[in-house]
């Protein structure tokens, strides 16, 4: 068993700081109220009240969808990463209590599942296809080895080391053993932290399994259904595509299907690739990260541009107001990301991980932390939403709670556990992967290294990291230049360096002899850029959107009036960018002088032959990640563009 | 009874002569096999086979839509106006036959619904929002009354004289009697017909009471359906909007719900209007035309653009690729369009006319007259209809029949009957609305009138127009400027005349007397003209679509390459128009140097800094009637343009 507490990390960063208060003072309660059904007009979560009756200590039926446990494992994720960023006993009480609970509601065999103890006893593991045990187990794993990591209790990682036990022996090959795999992955990236945090291979093997099992013939999903007596076609074009079960996952080269699902399985493939260093999954995995970065990923980080299935398209299909780009893609996108650096360091995704960190995941909630969108699309017309049946799923304002509540307890455990993505290490190298305030120390080669990030990122680009430690030492400090960065400068003590020769795969590695309170500063111009797509994203030809370092702009209604899409950014207008601090709560808006298309000449004529009337208006951009956070209206990424 | 037989007209025009030909030679006779299922991997119609069961000649159950006879209906229609064209004793052969089969399907008291006789007798008129009873009746009504002007023969007015007469005893006010009205309009501007050649009030009186006695409260679908004990909330938001039905129709500003409900129901609200005089009336069709063409009509005439109940969304909400535009929709336009024009002669409707003629009902049909399209957006990138559920109802390539077959024979009937659209008459005006070569005669005031035009139109707009009183006669001819045409040349019996004060509401008032072989002269130059939407339209901003003449044109990936948005039009590109005799049957292409967004120096960027790498490119532009005649693939409509 590995050590419970490793490197603890204390977030001094303005932004992350200010969202980490949001999910432990707000979030966090008010979704302990969500699943005790305690908030007023919102769809009911009944979660906990499932897990009293399962323990036998309520009556009742069970209420929710087939995976509403693991609101309650995500809760409890969240509160473990906020118990490592501020101690607060009466929430670590709740959860003691939460976790006792669920150990009263397992089954004497390990299984825990409220639907099935619940609803349909006896018909446990009949249709791992659509039901979500498996995904409900793979989130109370990832829960109780946080909760592990983060308060040194072993309860609940032993409740889930009994249940994982369970499962090892209801799944796999050999006889009398189902060899399937879930329909909604999961469990596949919480089994390689169960064995991170056990060393037990077991763990490692099964998640092996369910991704090497996946997708082969005879389909598991087929035989599965025909146990079931169950003829209905699939409801997604009858296709496993949905699941990425449509083939061996080896054979996959495109991004299919549920992004939810999609991205958690490449995840936990990076993280096999990874540890195994078997050659075919990483090159599988590395396809899949370029499809969906360089082919099906908005600007934002929000990737799945489907409502129908919550799923990918096809290569550059990106439609700006019907997307779905669900916040848990983006937050799932930042999971694989992560794993990616643990395959191979090169900053393209840790590019990619800071994109989704700073718009298309946070987006998903107000600034307050009550509200919160499921669909994060990059245009938004309110009564488009209201009218068009085909943009139901777009609402225009972020919304108290969901029937299907998955997307705000995952926003709160990736916000909680920000500091985790900072920094990896390997050997005597310490990367340093996103400029985040932050005090934390490593052990390099039995060194004891402190380390302090200070930058006031994202508004400007400016870090310094002070590198101190216990005795001199020499080790490698790897930082990213990130890809928005043209002219970066790095100061060793005062001192500027040509870091171009010492750059490989966007890192800079600077291998010296550290000793205490030496000094990196870097420093990375923030400009204003005007972004434009790749020619094959239908829709994005002849526009741009703004991006400054790592945030990306939008117009909202509320600052530039009605009708977005009549602005228009000529190429030459000068953009300036300007921290507003009591706006938003604190951020930089992007303002120039753009242009207008007159719509008051227009009389009553829908068509007429060109004339070009524009008038000039001062536009105000805002990042998009805070949106929605003033005068509910239209919102645009993707502004209309002109030459001159 | 007016005389069966008015002024005939022969169509001697290139354009709608080939139509006309290929709906007597193709289209009618293929959808008679369509309607006797004789057609090979298509839905069945069984249409016919309804009838004869419904007459007790055959076994069977009904099968297809409950409004599957109004496909027997509208190919008669069809049948009559093509027999105007082009005698062909067989065809009339078999529609006898059909109207004798229809007169053996009546029921004794006039009754005539082959759903309601064959699959529910007894529940008649239980449910007359849902299930199109008045409106089959509608449709046979109308056939009826063309082809009693057509052939002079009466049995088939007969038949429908003893169903209205029955329909006038079960609806309207008074006890016994259900004071509703149908849930799809047609019947009120069929009825409008039978009173026209019948010359019997009850018929206008019946028609003015269902328009009248529409969405008034209490509402007659609440009273209908608790009388059918239905508690069931209705399908489109529960809401009566889909029928025009949420408040009476002279409170309704704006054009919602099903289009082509509302559009049938807004032509019988013309005819009322201009029969009455009602002034309310008036005044409510008006504001409805004002709504649907200044706001919620593309450029094709096409309208209707949401699938979600083919309905109407809101004021500037005309998405390119999502709309629905039904064929039906565009057909229905021009009905109403041509009844505005008995209201009042402006030639903004007849503008509208051609508009829908040339363009979005046409585009609707193969050129071979073998394949149709129900949904006819403007822009279409088959992938995408292919992969995107949301745009699922979008086909990329003409269907040779539908389960719900109403756009077939829709057209068919359109084409046909395209002769009684050229001109009106009132009193001593004589009104040309439309060039079209042809040839005929009018009574004005008792003296017989020989008219001939001769014009090449569409394709370029020369026209002479020969008036050959048998006596010299003084009248007014009164014709169409059309309002795409910015420097039209007028001349009388080869003298130019300055025809600005003669004109008014966009019609040049020639009152002369006039002698035989009088020629009229018109030259309307046709330049290419790049048109651009009012800015208020999200979607059409920073874009241009190309029209010359009446004739909107369209970009195809066969001419072009693939990724039609790739296509930026610069604003002074010269653009050429040039015949095409062997293309599509003969049109006018228009082409030109635009500039295609380099694709190839992109690599695997999604997202980059603006820079310009464009390409020039030979442009080639068809016209949107005639797309997907060729290699299917992507259309266009609306270009990216620059402005340099």
């Amino acid at each position: 068993m590995k050590e419970a507490v490793k490197n603890r990390i204390n977030i001094t960063d303005k932004f992350w700081g200010r969202y980490l208060d949001i999910v432990s003072e707000q979030v966090i309660p008010y979704q302990w109220d969500a699943l005790n059904d305690r908030l007023p007009n919102t769809s009911p979560s009944h979660a906990i009240e499932n897990l009293k009756i399962a323990a036998g200590e309520a009556e009742g039926e069970f209420y929710g969808m087939v995976f509403q446990d693991s609101d309650v494992a995500k809760w409890l994720e969240a509160v473990a990463y906020s118990l490592e960023h501020k101690s607060d006993p009466e929430l670590e009480k709740n959860a003691d209590e939460v976790i006792d609970l669920l150990g009263r509601a397992q089954a004497e065999d390990g299984y825990l599942n409220t639907y099935y103890q619940v609803k349909e006893p006896g018909k446990r593991w009949t249709n791992v296809r659509d039901n979500h045990e498996l995904y409900c187990a793979g989130h109370l794993i990832e829960a109780a080895v946080a909760y592990y990591h983060s308060t040194g209790k072993r309860k609940f990682l032993d409740i889930m080391i009994k249940y994982a036990d369970h499962i090892n022996d209801v799944f796999g090959n050999g006889e009398n053993k189902i060899q399937g795999y879930p329909g909604h992955q999961e469990i596949e990236l919480a089994l390689i932290r169960l064995y991170e945090v056990t060393g037990d291979e077991k763990y490692l093997n099964l998640s092996k399994y369910f991704i090497d099992e996946r997708g082969k013939q005879p389909h598991f999903f087929d035989t599965e259904k025909k146990k079931r007596n169950d003829s209905e076609p699939f409801w997604f074009h009858n296709d496993y595509a949905y699941h990425q079960a449509h083939k061996p996952v080896r054979e996959q080269e495109e991004a299919v299907g549920h992004a939810v699902r999609a991205t958690y399985m490449y995840s936990a493939m990076a993280d096999l690739a990874a540890r195994t260093g078997d050659e075919s999954l990483v090159e599988a995995t590395k396809k899949l990260w370029e499809n969906v970065t360089q082919k099906q990923m908005y600007i934002t980080g929000g990737i799945g541009s489907m409502a129908f299935g919550e799923a990918f398209s096809f290569d550059y299909d990106l439609p700006n107001d019907l997307s779905y780009t669900e916040t848990c893609a983006t937050i799932a996108l930042a999971f694989w990301a992560k794993r990616m650096l643990n395959l191979e360091i090169n900053s393209n995704y840790a590019d990619i991980l800071e994109t989704a960190l700073y718009n298309g995941s946070i987006s998903g909630m107000n600034l307050d932390g009550k509200k919160f969108f499921y669909v994060n699309p990059l245009e938004v017309s309110p009564q488009t939403c209201e009218v068009r049946k085909d943009h139901e799923h777009v609402k225009p304002v972020r919304q108290p709670w969901f029937g299907c509540a998955c997307c705000p307890p995952n926003i709160a455990r990736l916000i909680a556990s920000v500091g985790h993505y900072i920094y990896s290490q390997k050997e005597k190298n310490l990367f340093v992967h996103l400029y985040i305030g932050n005090e934390t120390s490593f052990d390099i080669q039995g060194t004891q290294v402190q380390i302090t990030q200070k930058t006031n990122y994202p508004w400007d680009g400016d870090v310094a990291i002070e590198v101190s430690p216990e005795t001199e030492h020499t080790f490698t400090l790897a930082f990213r230049i990130p890809g928005w960065a043209n002219r970066a400068i790095v100061k060793v003590n005062g001192e500027a360096i040509d870091h171009l020769p010492l750059t490989k795969n966007g890192y800079v590695y600077l291998d010296r002899t550290w000793a205490a309170n030496d000094v990196v500063e870097l420093s990375f111009p923030m400009e204003v850029e005007r972004i434009q797509a790749n020619p094959q994203v239908r829709n994005n030809v002849g526009k741009v959107a703004l991006r400054r370092g790592p945030i990306v702009y939008c117009l909202e209604e509320v600052d530039n009036g009605p009708n977005l899409p009549g602005i228009i950014l000529p190429r030459n207008a000068e953009l300036h960018a300007k921290y507003e601090k009591d706006l938003l709560g604190g951020v930089v808006v992007v303002t120039g002088e753009a242009q207008r298309i007159e719509e008051e000449n227009w009389e009553n004529a829908l068509y007429r032959p060109v004339e070009d009337k524009t008038k000039p208006i001062q536009m105000t951009a805002i990042p998009y990640y805070a949106w929605c956070n003033r005068k509910p209206g239209e919102m645009l990424v993707w502004m209309n563009e002109s030459l001159n």
